[in-house]
């Protein structure tokens, strides 16, 4: 039997038409590269979009075409997120901190037909065009920076699209649900880059899971500046969320520097900001010179979030960072860190550890730990560690076109996540390693991850990155890469004194590096790969 | 080009798997008729379902057979509300405030094979069983009541049934979202009940929104208390919202005297509750000597809130009541009175008069208003008026056995609600009406439920309902029908001269009818249909 309720896709048409009729006065704050802010109304953004619907089809882009944009985060980049799937075509957003032979392989890998590049990203993308046979377009957003427009028969202005176009009328329409409204690939760290392809269906039920209370409850009253770039995994779905919920928006466009953050927090009265910890472990010396009391969360995802970090943020602004953890893979919100009510009156020690736990999986997210030799599904004990496996409507299935061949998901249909974690029993994920970052010492599993936490608990240490090397007798041992903070110093005595109330004994790095920084992926994520090449073949001083 | 998404179908075993796996150590209560508490934590309840899921198999159910339910709200109820849809079974939940005809023939056109009765009600059901000669077994929820439990074979023991059953292993698994999970009549005030199917899909889609923070915003810290009867559109939604969210949950059984709600918001610290405006009338008066402090949110909903006891609540608990606008037909929450950021600075009066208003389209949900004659649609102006309807995917898009052949749906597929509202600007709806309540006043529309608002602001005034009476040069013209408080009285000339620059001068009613109460259908809604009865061929004064 079945049910008789109106046969509604979840497509975003719904999302662009509900922002448009009921949230048409909100407000979208662009930064500009010269320091000046471009400010438009939902109302006069929707008109926009409706304009770049028809230049799509002026272009020429195919009836479920790529679009592919370069672009930092401003409301144009936002016009593109809507006006692509709207239209039955496909968002497709490349990540300019890709290098150039990647950017070229995934541009030609998805398809894209036209390109939409910020004037100030021209000189990271044009080189490469004649590379790209199949873009035909190259549409250049000018945000006032200084940069030469070259004089090529492919550059058009979105601007001038726009002002010449007839903004579409009536409503849009995408019957099924499961057509693709957008991609963004993997930034592996092995490997081609293999792209991730959302749907409408799963875009809509994550845009609903933002709006949740015990998620990033996105509401109609919130300034949503989203600093994770809208190249990453739809800048986890912020940008959606929020026109479904009718928030104002800040874009802090090209400049991601500290001071200007902190600026536009203050002016704009930003309530929800988000980005991986490296912002805002370099925001952090500015917190004291500003007025930032409009925030009420902090998220902080993309990599683990340090103890002392969010602490810091909690004693000094009212504010921890709040936990999201996903990939690509999956949209990207699986997991949540908002503490549950089983922590009532727990200490605060016990408080600052669940702080930085991954937190429960959202609604419809159903994930498991599973040892990764024995394919066992691992109990919630929060001792327990396996390999973090997820399904849900909003989670990869596969790669495009097939890459990978099947590897990173189950038998079953579940994606390997590639991390490694314990849950306890209310339900709440630890992250403690990368199945591929794992040291086997003697038999068991060092988890990385929460050995570099407890490292940058310590007062000096800035980052810490920690990598396994060859050992005869232990197979691998952990050597900790250490960046220290501006003027000190770190031994390894002192190191090892320091963890060690904080980690088991065999855990205690058996050397230590003083290094400038940790190398970073193109996403921000601390590249062990590179660390492990630079050590490799490391002597270990007491093996 | 379609989406490379897992398929993961939105169905209701997702919930009590979550809350299974999640939540196991949270609570239920559910107060019993002797005063005494049932308290369950989610994982014992958890197993219960899964027994249940046998029984139904034991007592022969259909693979898709309906299974009624006449009960309380008890957490054994909702033991029904899982164990039915996880197993492809679709709950019916049976109004045990309906005339005996009808819940023949419900219960008859539903198809129920089964029917749980709590013991309490067994003399509301039993006396009709033989008119349904489709119901196989009435299995008796025992919750302690003094009622004789007859000796028949029909007859079965709800805690017998599950003391004997081996719990269902594994997971539950229904493959097609759309397949029916539960179905409610409609308490229409003409004609026979209709049946609104309800898919998992929809059910799944609408409980996902209980959760989002400009709506019922249900949290795992929450403690909820559903006094909205479980046989009323699913209470809401609460109940599964709540599984969703994993919160705490009370069920208040069959006492729903305001001392026996306020006492259990005040021992089990409730911080949402939702009922009708009836509900919260009674409960005012014990305000002042209880410790409610607990509450966060009033949910209100099953026609319109009077302002003034909306700001009585706000004034003396700090807690408005919220209200929550839908029917059977819309799963049922299609707006809610969350206030827009565009009221920070509004007066008091606007502050007030924005506060009963019936709110914004939850997301998904898309609505319009449409003269009910012309059937244009009217501007989102807050002063022209129109039929409200109503599109999404848990909004009903006919009827079961497609009773009422389609009038109540539009050529393109939306739901005819019977309410006539504005819509501002913002887009909030605000009702005036039921179409069918409608005075058409020489030409004029003039809004009862508008009109009733205002005389219910009177301070000598409980309750008031407005109806059309036959008058020869206008056509038709207001009666107020008015419950006075105790001891009180109020004359036409007050009535008008309190209304005078409230109201239109043309809306002021032509006559007074004090009465002992306003009569209510089976939901608590005001029988307007049984006052027109009582007053047909009404004399007015002046006509």
């Amino acid at each position: 039997m079945l049910g008789l309720m109106q046969d509604r896709p979840l497509t975003l048409p719904h999302v662009f038409h509900r922002a448009e009729q009921l949230f048409g006065r909100k407000r979208m704050v662009t930064a500009r590269p010269d320091g000046t802010e471009d400010v438009v109304t939902v109302a006069r953004w929707a008109e926009r979009v409706r304009r770049l619907a028809t230049v799509l089809d002026t272009l020429g882009v195919s009836a479920d075409g790529r679009v592919g944009t370069f672009c930092w985060n401003t409301s144009r980049h936002l016009e593109l997120y809507l006006a692509a799937p709207c239209t039955g075509r496909v968002l497709h957003t490349l990540n300019i901190r890709l290098h150039h032979d990647q950017l070229v392989y995934v541009a030609e890998h998805a398809g894209d037909e036209v390109v939409f590049v910020d004037r100030s990203l021209l000189p990271l993308f044009w080189p490469h065009v004649d590379r790209l046979p199949g873009v035909a377009h190259v549409v250049v957003l000018d945000d006032g920076a200084d940069v030469a427009v070259p004089d090529d028969p492919r550059i058009r202005s979105y601007e001038e699209l726009l002002a010449a176009a007839e903004p579409y009328a009536g409503r849009f329409v995408v019957d099924d649900e499961n057509t693709a409204a957008a991609m963004c690939y993997t930034s592996g760290t092995t490997g081609n880059p293999k792209g991730v392809v959302y749907s409408h269906r799963s875009t809509m039920l994550h845009s609903l899971v933002t709006l949740i209370a015990d998620g990033p409850a996105l509401a109609e009253r919130d300034v949503v500046m989203p600093v994770v770039p809208m190249f990453h995994a739809n800048a986890w779905g912020l940008p959606y969320g929020c026109l479904l919920a009718g928030t104002d928006l800040v874009f802090p466009g090209p400049d991601l520097s500290p001071g200007a953050i902190v600026d536009l927090v203050e002016r704009h009265r930003v309530t929800v900001t988000g980005g991986v910890p490296t912002i805002w472990m370099n925001v952090l010396p500015l917190l004291g010179g500003h007025d930032l009391s409009s925030l009420r969360t902090i998220f902080c995802g993309g990599s683990a979030v340090p103890k002392a970090l969010c602490e810091e943020y909690r004693v000094r602004l009212g504010v921890p960072l709040l936990h999201i953890w996903g990939m690509t893979e999956t949209s990207p919100i699986g997991t949540m860190g908002v503490l549950g009510s089983h922590l009532d009156g727990a200490s605060d020690d016990e408080l600052a550890a669940a702080r930085v736990r991954q937190g429960r999986p959202m609604p419809l997210v159903e994930m498991r730990i599973v040892d990764p030799e024995t394919g066992e599904e691992m109990p919630w004990d929060d001792h327990a560690t396996g390999e973090v496996q997820a399904s849900g409507p909003w989670i990869a299935k596969e790669y495009y076109r097939g890459e990978g061949g099947g590897a990173q998901f189950t038998d079953d249909g579940r994606l390997r996540t590639g991390d490694v974690a314990t849950v306890d029993p209310y339900g709440s994920f630890r992250l403690v390693d990368r199945t591929k970052d794992l040291i086997k010492s003697g038999g068991e599993w060092i988890g990385t991850v929460e050995l570099e936490n407890e490292i940058m608990a310590h007062p000096k240490v800035a980052e810490a990155a920690v990598i396994g090397v060859a050992h005869p007798r232990w197979v691998e041992r952990p050597l900790a890469c250490v960046v220290v903070e501006d003027g000190e110093s770190l031994t390894l005595d002192e190191l090892r004194e320091f963890l060690a109330d904080r980690v088991a004994k065999w855990w205690l790095p058996d050397a230590l590096e003083l290094v400038d920084e940790v190398p970073k992926t193109s996403v921000g994520k601390f590249s062990k790969k590179t660390l492990r090449e630079r050590f490799a073949g490391y002597a270990l001083p007491n093996a």
